[in-house]
Parts: structure tokens; sequence; C-alpha cells
């Protein structure tokens, strides 16, 4: 059975308190639970990991290898500023689908650059949670998986 | 019934047979006929147009108010020069989604700024032909079309 | 009698419809009565051409020559990005006046720039469907026309 | 009875006298008069005033607050370097008309920028003379003042 | 009673050993004792934390929604590259005021840029640990404290 | 006994009237006011003076010296534009606090660079009429004056 | 029989009429019948093509597909500012030799940058009509054609 | 009899008391009783002015139109800001030569631009007061004036 | 005895299995065996740490003061984007030489700059697993240190 | 009879040896003596010059004052680096056409930049040995050269 | 025998008596006789070579082909402006270390830029004399050279 | 006797013949001549030297140490590009006095950074051969020579 990890950066705990106007009233926890859920009905093994700690992420990057077949990754503000995140994915060969809640391309300029971008299959913005639908829906197809 | 408007810029005419490393070996036909079939199995009515003349382009979309209720937007290089584009999406107030074939973000530098994010709901690359799937779905979720 | 053409570019025909915070509620064709008939007042002759193809607007410059003594030209989105339309302008030797409905040096940074300036008498913006009749004026005053 | 100020910046005392070539034989008390007598026509009252003070300058549009209820502002070389002038119009709140004599955006780079733009109603510029006349009409038409 | 989180970034545990000729001999804790003082006197509960960690520093800002009514934040070198810190901050919507020891715009142009300054009230730097009471004070004034 | 000036630049006579979104409803003459009586309770001598004239303000910082102990300085939008400002604080080799009413590093780009702060102490802003009095307390503190 | 497009961009119709000092008194007829002729000589059939518009120039390349094996190009102000272009040379995989009448190097800045040149065996600039036939030698001899 | 304008800008009349390590011990009074009688050697009548203001400058450059046959002009930093001295200049037409005290181009980098360069003769910096004496040397050579 | 930290910043645990084309077959084990052993050989006692955590690679700077005479630092990725390690090494006072497995000014731009450098005696980089010893041999000598 | 130079800069010697995959496998000799009977059967004398030194490159622009009517330059890297070239040129008005066997403005970007383009007739490049010839015509047909 | 090269640029052969302070008391001299019985006992023959001139260094690079195994380069200053350095080492496809006595990357910003690295196997800084050795260690490594 | 070196750069030998509007009718040989006896009557032996190379240039200032007390440095177009020249200066620890014949920092935007301007004492241009006779009076005045 494909595995995959749902992997969240920074702030994104706060995800239905932070800004709603920009990012919505849904929780992190109702993401999650959506993911495995949906995950489930593709016959995906989900699982799911939140950290606001750059080296963290990275860990847990390292750690999928020979444990998740693909990872969906929304590394919120890292995504701008971490060459670190970029070579950790570089160096495992383990398939990511970027995700983002808003679209990026839309905000701040510095919100329009991504590390991860250039080592990832894609990239999905400005769809709020659906955006972690459509991320597994690009995982499983890449990984030729079908439920 | 929704109607949906599936509009592809420059070049894509060639899908198939153009650079077929970066943009797979899919054509543009195979894609409008997956869009039309996958379009009724969401409950909407989807039309297709593909044309290389930016004026050609604004003209559908001008067009498209009160014909149609979304456009999915494959531009092209048109994405990255043409502000004329830009202007004719914020100028018919119709909800717009950007898909692009290749990742644009791990291209050449002049493919990474994009005229149409800053006026679409969110933005799709990377996934060959599925992104037009995406799209589908994230403007039916965005318009609350369900089948 | 000294003849005028008025030339819209891309999006102009939405006026009216189009972010009327910004464009303000008159159409493309109450502007275009207004000219015909504020150039008659004045003494001359006013034609009127709109187009979303910058390939027809350069066309409508070319076939200008001989045809009409000035240009009042509002280039839209084209003014930032075609140097074809510069270089036409160039290549037919007919007084342009440049005009816009918002101030453009008000709005986002890639607005700023014009390469229609470099080859025009003059620029107007942000006066909204006022800048036609002071296009015609100036325009008159530089050929020397009086009523 | 409306009343306007036309204030004029630096080095345009010496207009007539100063490279003809590219301002004119006009002298700056040839537009003063001008203006007057066109204001006065329009049903305006108009006031001059010229330094070569940034200072001056920002002492007049303070001034002007509850004595004049427009400016026609030629700031000169000010125009891409003072910030300060820029704030003094946003602070009376009272509407400014940019006007130059030239037409800025076909000269030197630095001369393309303008800090007066962003807090002016729009911008007139390579008409000569005429521009100050121009420049009254249109701030008239905004004060929905008629003769 | 009010309560004050008082954090400290990357290095400001050294401080007193650190080049003493850019920040001076007091240690942080002289500081936190101070503060914590300080705050008493002004009828304010004072909490002191210091991470050389950007998530922890993330995390500290989270949990102090509902704990802390404000906070003085000298993010240290973070302050010119986290984008996250800048997001925990906009998330958690308790009033930031920002404070740097040494006057960072008097040094490497790298360091003139902040990204909590954005988000925060206002920003003190270039006086040493009274920039802390300084803050605290602001601070007070802006949640309206009185002694 | 120690004499401050506390000096302001272009606009500041009109706080109070202009953009009180911005800079609040104090008047100048309010915050002068308040800076002498809490200068006395300081034991610091407080004269004020305000110019929009940039050369004004430079005679200002050079009469200074012999006369003054310390300068606050709100140098207002020279701030951004006048090397000739930092040279002449350079010249007298008095200590100057630099302050602004609002958070300058939150507002338009022009605004985050100050030609003040590498000859300054420290920067204060974004704490409104407050920052007045914090800066009186920082240069006490590096005058050595106790009240 | 080599089969070869020489394929003109925006303005290049008004040849001989246009600016003479930078671009001479020769007209488009002339260098397109100069080129069949030169082309015959030389073994090669030689069709023409000019357009005003991007999207025809896109579509002339596309058609060549199969009907020409290699096309001379003049794109005009089209070759600085087109990435569509250079999109549709990659996608049919002709040789192509970018040809312009003057030497764009020692002209304005803009006109410096090609986004033909990464996709083109080479670039010859400033020689004039000559220009065309030194196109067709460099074509021919990448061909292997021989009279 | 030539009569010469030597005129110094900003922060010059401290000279002597600012910065001895950067600008030496001389005071500009020594200066220009220096330029008044090494002036009467080479048969030149020298008139001296300093000036804070930016406008006196100005005034004063318009002022020499018919009084002065030259001027040696040192604005100090309004150099890399004034575009308005720069116009007065050029609309005099009188003949300036450029001196400052230190090297500018080894300083930092924004005094190595200057607006006056473009409109003088030449430019004299590094050599201290002498530059003055070698600035009417030139500017008498230019003139043809012999003693 | 001579104690010398080899400290590695972020992915470099995964060395061997990451990007084997970039970085070889050895991994990080390897090499903290040979500069252990190698060190002994030298006269040195070598202790070996690495992390993914910036905030750690922070932590063991600080706590090298007194405990080690010098660092050998690999800091991976966050070499180019953290000031925050930049200002440890600066607080500390510890000799660091900087090391590289791959030739970073070969690779993309963004890798050519490095916060460590200014701070670090030297930089070594390009030469695999063996610069560690060249490192070692750089710091010894530095130190004084012989075998 | 006309005199042509064919100078030859830096690494040109190596031609044949040097990345065969980018230059080809001819060697300078080759082209050399093809320019020559080239030159000879288009009745000019053809004279070869290579070398390393840019100063030696200079000499010989400089000699052929009075000596040579023309010159084609490959000027290899100097092309992009050498205003004292562009100078040489400048200084001894002979024509020149400037030729480059790759395709420079496909390769890396500080190949694109020319200093000798500007002072140059026209540029050749990507046609490989082929580029000689064409220069030599271009050259000849500027010269007014008949065989 | 491995043969190896010592090549040295411009200003070198000053060492010990140029900026002591950055550069250290070693003569090239001492560097020399260091690098050939240091090369002995690792079983190389070392020739070594300086010069201030550009051309020369290329040609002793060009000759190094057939002659030297590899490469000890310090170009010195034209490390950081000559690309036709860069050229002649890909040209001549030998091995190269690129070597400098002080830490470039701490040093003005123009001198973090080398055209050597990119074709060179890695770059050693900041080590002073005991950098060659370093070279020559790891040009060993690279050869595959044993004593 | 003071000895100095009048140093000239690349193309400064076809002084006289080259673009006389820039740069006169004298040669270099008047200048030479006349620096030599304008030398004589202050005191000083003038010895000259021209080289179009960068390499004799560098060569020619090392050779100044102990043999000349300073140097007047016309680099010509080195001066824009040449570092190696600066450390050459740099390196001799002899004072130098720059000086050109136009006024650099009114031509192209190429010409107005100088390498030679840190190193140097000052600077002086734009008044033609006088400017040697400045130079030697400058340099004379530093040296404390006096005829």
């Amino acid at each position: 059975m494909t595995s995959i990890l749902v992997l969240n950066g920074p702030n994104l705990n706060l995800l239905g308190q932070r800004q709603p106007d920009v990012y919505g009233h849904t929780t992190l926890s109702d993401i999650e639970t959506d993911c495995v859920s949906y995950g489930e009905a593709c016959g995906c093994a989900v699982a799911c990991l939140q950290s606001n700690h750059e080296g963290a992420l990275i860990d847990a990057i390292h750690s999928s290898k020979g444990l998740h077949d693909g990872i969906v990754l929304n590394a919120g503000a890292y995504t701008h500023t971490s060459i670190a995140l970029m070579d950790a994915i570089a160096s495992v060969e383990i398939p990511v689908v970027e995700v983002h809640l808003s679209n990026i391309h839309a905000r701040e300029s510095f919100r329009h650059t991504s590390y991860i971008a250039p080592v990832a299959i894609g990239q999905i913005c400005g769809f709020g949670a659906l955006g972690y639908r459509m991320a597994l829906d690009a995982l499983c197809a890449h990984l030729g998986t079908t439920a």
C-alpha cells in the first residue's frame, strides 16, 4: 500500500485562528483528518506531521526515505528562504508535491519565489484546504497508485 | 448547468509534437476531449478554445461574460509577458484557474513570473494533462458546483 | 480639413463594465461619440478604432499614413510592453498624443513605464474621459488647427 | 468663485532664457498672465507663485489650505526627488494637477519617476505652455466648476 | 494585571561576552532582571525567554496567545531573514514592539531590513539595554496600562 | 543644566490636520509643550524648532554647537533623501536621537532608508507622540543627565 | 529541393519609408525579390511572409513544419519581448537564422536582448538588406545545400 | 576683467571644525580669502558665497548670468541629490568647474554620483583647499584669461 | 592538547546517499572517523557534531567557548542564509575554518555567497572529504599546533 | 587593392583542440588560410593576426591605420570586458565587423554583452568558421569592393 | 613523474613588500621554493611562473598542455575580471586548483566573484602561503599521485 | 630632486588623431614635453611612459618603487575595469594622482566608475591637456615640493 507523508511547516498549526480572511476557518486537524480519509479512499496510507522548526522538517524528510513513497509539502514561509529544505528533498529522492493554501503569486513579492519548486513535481496554490486533496491526487497519479 | 471555458494559449496546439521530454505525448485534442467528459461527470458543460494570438485570447475572455461561469486558463508564454491578459481577466470578473503543464517555477527564471496569478484564484503547474482535471475540480469547488 | 484617429487598445471596449472604481461608468462608445462631436467643433474630422490585437493596432497606425494628420492613442496595457507599437509610431512620422484614463504613475510600478512616451508629443493621464478632449486640443494646437 | 494656485518650482523663473530648444521662448510671466486670463474666462481666480526653494513650495502648499480649491503644480526637478513635497500635498488634501512643459518620459531616465504623481489627480506633460491651460481645464472639471 | 513577554533571539544569551564594543557589558540576565522589576513598577508582569532556535521563537509567540498581552521582541539576526517569525506575529494578533541593542540602520546593509517591522507597532534601536525599558513603556502605553 | 533641541522637519507643522489615520490628532504644538514639560521633569531645558526648509534645518543643527547638548530630530521626508542633513550632524558632533511618529519600516519602501540613522545614536519609530518622550529619555541617558 | 521561409515581423512592411537613416531605402518587396532570386541561385526555393501580428508569426512557424527546411527570421521588435515566438521555434525544430537590418547591440539597451537567439543557430545584424543573403548562405551551409 | 563666483554648498561653512581627518583644518574664510588673492594674481575678480539652502544656491547661479563669467562650485552633499542644481547650471550657460575637498570616489558609494558633472567642464576632487586654486586655473584657461 | 570541533550542518548526515555525483560515496561517519584519526596524528583531539537545526549549530558554537580551540565548519545550506550563524561565530571569538565538499562557486549563484566567510579564517571548497583534512591542517597551522 | 586584417583574440589559437562540441574541429590556421584565399577571390588582400594579449590587439588595431581598409575582429572573451578595445576601434576609424564562432547570445549571460558592438558595423555569431567568410563579404560590401 | 605548474598573477611578485597586514611577509620566492621542495616530497616536479600580464598567463596555461598534469593558480585580481583566463583553462582541460592568500570572500564585494571557480576543481583562500601546500595536496589527490 | 612618473594607458598614444571632438588636437608627445618642462619649472624630474598593455602598466608602477616619488596616472579605459592596477598602486604605496582628459562623469555610465580613485589622492578630469599640469601641481603640493 502506498504511503504518503503530509508535512506542514511554520504557523500552519494556527490554521483556523490565523488571518481567516487569508487562510479560512478550517483547522490543521480538519485538513489532516480529511487527508487521511481521502487518502484511504484513494488506496493510500496518509501520515501527518507539522513543525515550526526548519530542522525538524528536514529530519522528517530524511526519515521518510524507505518509509513513505511521496510527500505533500506545505513548507509555509520556509518555502521562500530555506535552501536547506531544498537540499533535503533533493537528497532523499522522494517525489514531493508543493502546496500552499493561498495564491502566493498574488501576495507580497517575497512570497513569489520558492526554493521547493525546483525539486518538486509541481506546485498547487490558492485553493485553500482543497489543495491538499489535489496534491494527493497528483502524487497518486505520479506514483501510479489507483484506488 | 455550470459552463466552463478551457482556454489555451500560444504553442499549445502543438502539444504532443513539441518537446515531448518537457510536455509529454498527449495532444491538445486529447486534453480537450478529456476536459469535456470529465466536466460532464462533474455536472459542467466545458467549451474549449486555443489561439496563438494574444488579442484572440483577450477577445475570448471578454466574450465569456454572461456565457461561462469560470475559465481554466493556460496562457502559455503570454503568462509571463501579457499585462493585457491580466487586465482582461480583471475586467470580466469571471473566476479563473491558472494551469501549466510543466513546473514553470523549476524552469528558466523568466517563466517564474505570472501576470495571470494576481487575478486568478490559484495556480496549478507541473502535473501535465492531469492539471486540467485538477483545475476543473478547483473551479467547480469554487463555484459550488456538485455533480 | 484636419483628420484625427482616436485609437484605443486592449480591454478599452469593456469601458463602463470594467472595474468602474478605476475607470468610471462611461462606455467607449460614449467617448468616441464625444470625440467626434468635440472634434467637429474644433474643425477636425475624427475617426475611431479599437482593437485588442497588438498587430491590428500596428496595422492601423501604418494605414494612418496619408490618411490622418494625427493620432490620439490609448494603447492600454500594450503601453508598457510593446516595443513594436513604439516602432510603428516612429515609422509613420505622424504626431501622436498618448492618453490614459487612470493616473498610470499612481498605480502598480509596471504601469509607470511607457514605450509610447519616447515617440509621442506628450502624455495625459488621470483625467478619465476628459483626457481625450484634452488630447484633441493638444493635437490640434500642435497641428496648428483652429476651429 | 473657485480659486486656483498655479505653483511653479525650480528654474522655471528662467523660462524663455533657459534651453529654448527644450522649453520654448515663452516666459513664466507670459504663462502666468495667460493662466489668469484663461482662468477668468473659466470662472476661476488664479493666483501664481514660483520659487526655487523646496521649503517655500511646501509652505505655499500648506498655506493653500482654506485659500485655494485646487493647485496646478509644475514642481520642476523636485518632481523626481522630493518626498517632502509629496507629503505636503497628501497633508492638505487639496486636489493637485501635475504639469510639465517637456515630455519627461522621453528624456533622461531619472526624469521618468514622479513623487507628485501618486498624490495628484493626473499628469500632463510635453505640451509646453498649453499644458497649463489643459491643467486648468482638468482641475475645473474635477472641481465641477463651469464658466 | 497586564502580562508581557520579553522574547530574545539568537546569540543574545552571550550578551556581555560578545563583541562588547558593539553590544556593551550588560548580560542578558541583567536585562531580564531589570525588565521584571521595571515592569513591576509599571504594573506589568514580565516573563522572559531566549532561544537560538527560530522554531522555538515561533512556538513561544504562538503560546503567548491568551497568556500575554504584548511582546517585546529582539529577534536578533532572524529579524533580517525570517518570514516565518513575521507570519507568527501576524497570526497571533498580539501587539509586538521590536527592539535592537545596536543601531541596525548604521551597520551592514543586510541588517537594515526587518521582516518584524511591518507587523510590529514600532521599532527601537541603538540604545543598548535601555531600549528594553523604552519598549516596555511603549507597549504599556499602547495597551493603556498605567501603574 | 542640560539643553536639548527638539527639531522637526517638513510637514510636521501640519500635525493633527494631516492624515490623522497615519499620524493621529495631536498637534505639533501639543508635542512641543509636552517635550518642554517632560524635559523639565527630567532636568533638561528643551528648545523647539520646526521648518519645512532643508537648509533651515541644517542651519539649526550648526547653531546648536555650543548651545545644545543633544538633538531629538524628526527630519520627516528629508530623512530619506538628505545627505546634507547627514553631513550636518556628522559635522557638529552633537548626539542625535532620530524619531518618527509612524513606523517607517512598515510603510512604502522609499521610507525604509534613513540617511540620519548612520550618524544618530539610535532610532525610535511607530509610537506616535510618545516617541518624543522616549527620545528625550534616551538622550538624557546617553548624556548622563538625571533629574 | 530545399525550401526556406523568409519571415519578417512588425513594421518591416514599411521598409524604405521608415527611418531611412536607420534602415535604408530598400523596400521589403526589394528584399523578398532578392531573396527569391538569390535562393534560386543557391538551389533553394524561398517563400516570403510578413506580419505585424505576433500570433500570425507563430502560426507561420507552426505551418512551416513539413513544408520548409529552414527559416530566416527577422522578428523585429518581437525579438526582445516574445517568449511565445521562442517557444514556437523550439516546438517545430526547424533550423532558424536570426537576422536584423540594424546593429541591435549598438542601439537602446532594450534591443540588446533576444528571445530568438537561444533557439536559433546564429544571429546576423547591422548589415542592412545584405544580412538576408548572408542568412540564406548560413542556412544553406547548415542544411548542407549546395547549388 | 574676468569675474568668477566661488560658490559653496551645505556644511562647508563649518570647514575647519568639521571632521578634520577628512576635510583638514583650513576654514572656509581661509579658502575664500585665498581664492580672492589667487584670482587677483591671475587677473580675475573673485566673489564668494556659501549657503546651506539648495534654493539659495540655485538663486545664486541664476543671478550670475550677466554678472560672472564662470563659477567654481562645491555643491557639497547636494552634488549627489540635486537635479534642480543641475538644471540651474544648464539654464544659465555659464561655465562651471566642480570641486570637492575630499576624493568623493574613494568614499561611500552614494558620493560617487554627481548631478553636477554632466553639466560641468570638469571635476577636481581630493586635493583639499588646493582644489579651489586648481579650479580657478582651469576656469581661467577655459575662459582664455591670462594674468 | 589542542581541541577541535568538526561541526556539520543540514543534510550532511545523508552523505553517501545524497546526490553521489555531486558529493561522492563517503559517509559522514567515514569523514568523522578520518578527522579523529587524522587529528590524532597532528596532535589534536577532534570532536564531531552534526545537526539539521540552525539553532542547534548556534548552541554548539556557543558551547565551544572554553572547550575547543578551533572549529571546522561545514554549515551546508545555512552558509548562504544564516546571519545568526555568522553572529554566533563573531560572538565566541574561536577561529573557524569554512569547508564545503563541492565547489560552491561553480554551482547555482545563490550558493556563491557565504555569511560564514567574513568571520572565518579562510574557505576550502571543491575537494570532497579531503577538504576536512585540509581544514584541520590549516586550523592547526593557525593555532600553532604541531604534532 | 583592398586590404583587410583578420584579427583573432584570446584562446582562438587553440581552435580545433578547445571544447570541440562548442567550437568545432577546424583550426585557426585553417580559418586564416581560408580567409586569405576567399579574400583573394573577392579581390581583397587578407592579413591575419592572433594574440592572447589585450594590449597586443590594441596595438594591432592602431597599426592598421593607413595599412588596412577594414578589420574582421573576433575578440574572444575580451569582447565582454574590454572598454580599451572599444576605444581603440573608435580611435582609428577603420570599419570593423564583429564575428564569433558560437552564438554568444545563447550561452552564459556574461557573454551576451559586447563592448565591440557599439563601434562595429555589425555582428555575426553562431555560424562557426563560415562566419569569417560572411564577415569578409559584409566588409567588402561596406567598402564597395567588388571582385 | 607528475608535473605541476604553480602560476601566479598580477602583483604577486611584490609579495612581502605589499600590504603586509593583508598578505604577510613571505616573498613569492619563498613560496615558490617551498612549493618545489614540498612537491618533491610528494613526488611531484613543480615549475613556477609569475606574470602581471593577462595574456602571458593565458599563454602559460596553453603551453602547459602536454607539459604539466595540473596547475595551481593564483590569478590575483584577474580572478574577478578575466573571462579569457576562464576560457583558457576550459580549453586545455588540465585540472586547476584555485588559491588565494587572503580570504577573498571577507573583503570588498567585487572580490567575491571568481571566473576561475567554475572551471576549477576547488578553491582555497585565506590561509596565506600555506594555501599553496594545501593546493598541491589537493591536486595530487585529484591526480592520484602518491609520494 | 623629486622624481615623478607620468604614466599613460591604452589608446592615449593616438592622442591628436583620435576623436578630436572629445580629446582635442594635442598629441601625447606634446603633453609629455609639456610635463617635463613644467615639472622642471616646479623642481621635479618628470619621466614619461605609455603602454596599451595592462601588464606593462602594472610593471611600470612596480618599478617606480624607489625610483619615483609620485605618479600622475591616466589609465584610460583600464580605469574602469582593472582591479589589478588598483592592487598595483596599493602595493607600492607611492602617491598617485588620477587624471583624465575628458569629463568621464559626463560620458557613458560605465566610465563613471574608477578602480583607481579609491587608492589615489584625488581625481582631475575634463580639462584636457591642462589636467596633467594640474596633476603635477597637486602631486608636488602633496609631496611638499617647492620650486
